[in-house]
């Protein structure tokens, strides 16, 4: 059976899955989206993605095209139309089809897109050399704690540091200090041991993983700050990482092409890698066990 | 007949005319377009237009989607097709169709999509009383001088100026001095009869009818400046208006709830707008002149 996805209201074959040309998403990035995790047919922090979702349709006054316990039986019958098992899915809500105009529509309903797709497990060579970021101006707009389509500054910053033979790009604010990557959250290990991830503003998106991330470190009795920090400092650092839906956590061992310490993943990253992953295992068991 | 639009070599009924759901300027806002006025069925100022969309897809590295002519000549079959005498064809490219990821695909196909829309004479009451503006911050990202179709910031502070009961919103940068409206190009008049308007860079669209304003301004021999200009030196002007492909020269007479000088519009601005309309049957003349 090919893969299918959902288009308001109708599953269809992925290839046939489609938009109208004035649909706003597609004319003025007018809309948000979110990407769940799926770990053994489970959806990883399903609650807290949803309480995101809900947050930036409010913030652009968007409905939700249904409500949340629809939605959810949505993503459920997806996954199990896909066979999904483990990767994600993909939610993307826009505030609907109207005649071009930048003022919100009096009348229109809003567009839901879902997908699934398939990851594999990550490749052992980034687990065992960690990554490399690039550093970057920060040129995008100031609300990014909006999860808008709007991603275009996203997309520039991110095959820049692929370019450069990077993971990722880290953006930095005009005072020098590091927001986000363009999609995931960065963390350095100081050299007394704390954990240090920029606090959650407009200025970046809080991540999800990022929160359960400081959940798993408040549990674990590990000190961490939630502040921000220069690239001076990250160059300086014991260790660093990244976070992400996708990525989980991710070892940093480069910075601008400079070594992090003596370039290879740091003990606390990889302790707070093995405890993410007991997280998700954990979540999928107990998703189980309430036959979500 | 009903109206059709152009999608990727194809000439379709407006409702049926869409785009797959991971287009990417669906998904990531990576795309740019233009808007072309259609005057007595002549496109105003093609060259330039067609100029500045290449120089955007340019700035994005995604490949036109066909050459120049080729589009002119879409863009000519459309508007016949439509049976379009005045208003504008909207053209917009994106970088194409691929599975959800950041980074440029390394194989895409440009999506180009073209539709068209009638438009009715400004209304008497605007161009007697003119129009209100409010200011606002400018939030957007740092290369506005490129058209994407990343337009969610424009679409919120359009909508703030329109339950002000406003035609448009003055973004506003960290230094006091107007950038730019949602759609529009700010201009003001001073006290010794100098049209001002901000100086092109990546803070600001150059608009194609700004850019054609100054050429009139130009050869009339107006006074004129390109340069920033604050809130305050605007709410103390002779005159303000602003200037869009579909606005054209529209006398601004309100900012922020004060009336700019007697509250009426000012004779530069009327004068400027007749200028502007006068060289759009200029150049409806010559198109037709040359069979365009």
């Amino acid at each position: 059976m090919p893969r299918q996805a959902y288009v308001n209201g109708r599953y269809l074959p992925h290839g046939q899955a489609a938009v109208h040309i004035e649909d706003r998403g597609f004319q003025f990035a007018d809309g948000v989206y979110e990407v769940v995790p799926v770990h053994r047919g489970a959806l990883i922090d399903e609650e807290p993605h949803l309480d995101r979702l809900e947050r930036s349709l409010g913030e652009l006054r968007i409905a939700m095209p249904m409500r949340r316990r629809a939605l959810q039986l949505v993503a459920r019958e997806l996954i199990r139309r896909n066979d999904l098992r483990d990767g994600f899915i993909y939610m993307q809500i826009t505030r609907g089809v109207a005649p071009r105009d930048h003022r919100f529509p009096a009348q229109a309903s809003p567009t839901l897109v879902m997908t699934t797709r398939r990851t594999k497990p990550h490749r052992e060579a980034l687990l065992r050399d960690g990554v490399a970021v690039i550093t970057v101006p920060d040129i995008r707009w100031r609300r990014c704690d909006i999860k808008s389509v709007a991603l275009l500054p996203n997309v520039l910053v991110k095959q820049a540091a692929v370019e450069a033979g990077a993971y990722e790009a880290w953006q930095v604010d005009d005072e020098g200090r590091v927001t986000e990557g363009s999609s995931t959250n960065a963390w350095i290990v100081t050299g007394d041991g704390t954990a240090v991830t920029r606090d959650a503003s407009q200025a970046i998106l809080n991540g999800i993983t990022r929160l359960s991330l400081l959940n798993v470190i408040r549990a674990e009795g590990y000190d961490f700050a939630e502040r921000p920090f220069t690239v001076a400092e990250a160059k300086a650092a014991r260790e660093a990482f990244l976070t992400s839906s996708t990525s989980f956590v991710m070892p940093v061992t480069r910075i601008d092409g400079a070594a992090v310490a003596d370039g290879r993943p740091g003990p606390l990253t990889k302790a707070l890698r093995q405890h993410y992953l007991d997280y998700m295992a954990g979540q999928g068991a107990a998703d189980r066990q309430v036959g979500g």
